[in-house]
């Protein structure tokens, strides 16, 4: 349709995934003599580092994913397919795709860009997943969301006290970034948001305990902010164990270091695990499965292939790049400029740098701390150095209107943007029960409610 | 905990159900002399008559649900339980109720105030509900846009024309207010929203059927207004069929009068069945279910039970009052008033009269239909009446600005809040799929992408 002024032979580039590093490679080809493909599971890019607070009913899932479509719409060249990529097929040069309820289909490309991320990594132990879920997209926030805030309607009907403590404990497991901040999030939640709406439980006296098998929190940022964050979370309440790996995960709650800490939610923040691009490729890859590219980001051997982000790992100064969502924006783009070059016959670029512009992690309401190159900080000062640059992030202009208004009014009044359980499983009651259901009169009687 | 002031010997009284009814009733007994427990199957209040906009992407659930906690934070003599009744047991005078992931519990009152709504009636082909979802709670609205945005998704990533046609074909069955109103709101999105977002398939090419077996749209407003929406649909572009049943519906679309019509996407909004109130009570009810009250809302021989909003019915000059938030809201405030002036020994109040303030319908983007008994009138200034009234009842302050804000900006710019396809089932691959998925080149491969 729109596309008819596209010349058919132009050479096809297909970008996979619509994070940050697809994202930025599509932006980066807008004006290429090509014909870009994104190709992504879900309508949406998510901006990962906030996911926390939809998790935590800060914001709403819409507040912080903007659909590809939209994001991409002024860009005539490119065009977006809603599907997983399963497998690549190096010698015809396609991708294969699994689409929305139908068979999978083949699409062809001159150059491809892998920007396939990571998801959870229970380190050999999936089991766990199904009583600690971790957060990687929307669907994973809006299930913690309604399981903390289950958590508190559960222990609001129950008479029992020794269940209202195994109800309003709330275990981390991982303290990195999203382990720290989540802990900081609900201990604000309890604190604050829900002081008063509830009538026979107390939600400040909620237990949050964060876990990590490590010798500090936040082991990427340096010993002094670790250490102040610290502090922070232990004044909101949140209890620190460190060099202590948690040993078992069920629906009764952890064990640690040989000890039982009983608990309805948990949630897994402790490690990723790269997609299955190095698979895919049949490439070299780190132990963790990440594909080891050069220093161009293509995969040796295949000079039309980029792999770029998460799933990528590349030494640089001598050490791996950080997982972190700046290396996969200047990854992309790169890729994307490169392969401009490459088809537009212009000299090549220089070798991929990175530009470290520093490490942000929010401790609660108003406290954060911030490292660059040249300087580190924490407190006020830095939350608002953090809102800034996370705002100035936020694909889509609309909605960084409503972030800010959601954060000033969070912040201000404690109250928060979306304390909603939305649950398929609950279900109507269509069509009226007609069976009347027999009467025991065996079941208790609540008498205090 | 924070019941410690309420003398435990106060009467309680039962209210079951959060939407206008049970908030209504809620609300007039803040004072009263009794303990308030509110029992919901949602931990939130739900805006119903905007519901619609949140399947058509305009609002996200955030912005119609509000925690009934929240709403009643203030009023410390009210409990709020998250679980769902099946049962009341009118000898020992308690509810019995489903909770959260645990046993049943009885909870007792001294009055009881059933406002448990409505779900969706398939007129006995309950079959028809997986093919042809309501619109009833915001799961259900949030299972609507997914299905709405798939279709879409779908048709872009298809090569056949023929099966972009049954992708792109919308079918509403019902045309009362819900109906007409989704099916301006699909119009607006595929005309407007999505029109530069697809690259093989035109959005605005979509067909948008709705049908009634009735002999014109809008039955319960006059036959002026009733034509002037059916004219504003056509203009819209949306097929109007009437006095023809659906009678069959299935994955390939619905049968029509003996014709099929193809289509993935059909909504059912047709028409509602009541809550088994009656059931439980063992009382009279109309022909669809409906408990008969007395003038004062109570059941016939239980003056200690009211039942209100559209689980109950009552004549009201000679006819039924209909299923609008209005009724609810007056005779939730009515059995709420009149539980306080028993308990405080007051006078009685006169009979239930409602008094209707009028009835709106909106179709399409700024066009609406207004009909009260002084006046009638439709167009652009009906639509500015009809945002006005519903920002008003907006349950929560700090909701109202933000749905202002983003109906100006949708009104303004045709972009929508929340296109997103949040997805459960789509699940993220957890732990790379180590397996090699096998190449069959038999797949077809997309040429034209």
């Amino acid at each position: 349709m729109n596309d008819g002024h596209v010349t058919r032979d132009l050479p096809i580039v297909v970008v996979v995934g619509g994070g940050f590093g697809g994202l930025a490679a599509a932006k980066a080809l807008k004006r290429a003599p090509a014909r870009v493909v994104v190709i992504d599971r879900t309508n949406h890019h998510v901006f990962q580092p906030l996911l926390y607070q939809v998790a935590t009913s800060i914001l709403t899932p819409g507040q912080i994913g903007s659909p590809i479509r939209g994001i991409l719409r002024n860009q005539p060249n490119t065009s977006v397919l809603m599907g997983e990529v399963i497998a690549v097929d190096l010698a015809e040069r396609c991708v294969v795709v699994d689409c929305l309820d139908r068979d999978r289909v083949r699409v062809h490309y001159d150059y491809l860009i892998l920007a396939t991320g990571a998801s959870h990594n229970y380190f050999g132990h999936k089991e766990f997943e199904k009583y600690a879920p971790g957060l990687k997209n929307l669907a994973d926030a809006v299930a913690v969301r309604n399981k903390v805030l289950r958590a508190f309607e559960q222990a609001e009907g129950e008479e029992d006290p020794a269940r209202h403590r195994e109800l309003l404990t709330f275990i981390l497991v991982g303290a990195g970034p999203t382990g720290v901040e989540m802990a900081g999030a609900i201990a604000s939640l309890c604190r604050i948001t829900l002081r008063s709406e509830f009538r026979r439980i107390d939600p400040a006296s909620a237990r949050i305990v964060l876990i990590d098998v490590g010798s500090r929190i936040l082991g990427s940022f340096s010993e002094d902010l670790s250490a102040a964050a610290h502090k922070q979370l232990e004044e909101l309440g949140v209890e620190v164990l460190l060099g202590q790996g948690v040993e078992h995960v069920d629906e009764e709650g952890v064990i640690v270091a040989g000890k039982r800490i009983k608990s309805k939610t948990v949630i897994w923040t402790a490690g990723v695990t790269p997609s299955p691009a190095g698979t895919w490729l049949n490439a070299e890859t780190d132990r963790s499965g990440r594909v080891r590219i050069a220093k161009d980001l293509t995969v040796p051997g295949h000079a039309e292939i980029f792999v770029v982000g998460d799933t990528a790992t590349l030494d640089h100064d001598g050490k791996p790049l950080p997982g972190v969502a700046q290396v996969a924006i200047q990854q992309g783009r790169y890729a994307g400029r490169l392969i401009r070059r490459r088809l537009e016959g212009k000299a090549m670029l220089k070798p991929f740098r990175y530009f470290d512009k520093g490490n942000m992690a929010v401790v609660g309401r108003g406290y954060a701390i911030l490292q660059t190159r040249v300087f580190r900080t924490s407190g006020f000062l830095a939350w608002l150095a953090w809102a800034g640059v996370h705002l100035q992030f936020l694909a889509q202009s609309s909605l960084r209107v409503s972030v800010f208004v959601q954060w000033v009014w969070t912040y201000l009044t404690g109250q928060r943007g979306s304390v909603l359980i939305v649950n398929h499983l609950s279900g109507s009651h269509t069509e009226a029960k007609t069976e009347p259901v027999p009467l025991q009169s065996s079941e208790p009687v609540q008498s205090s409610v």
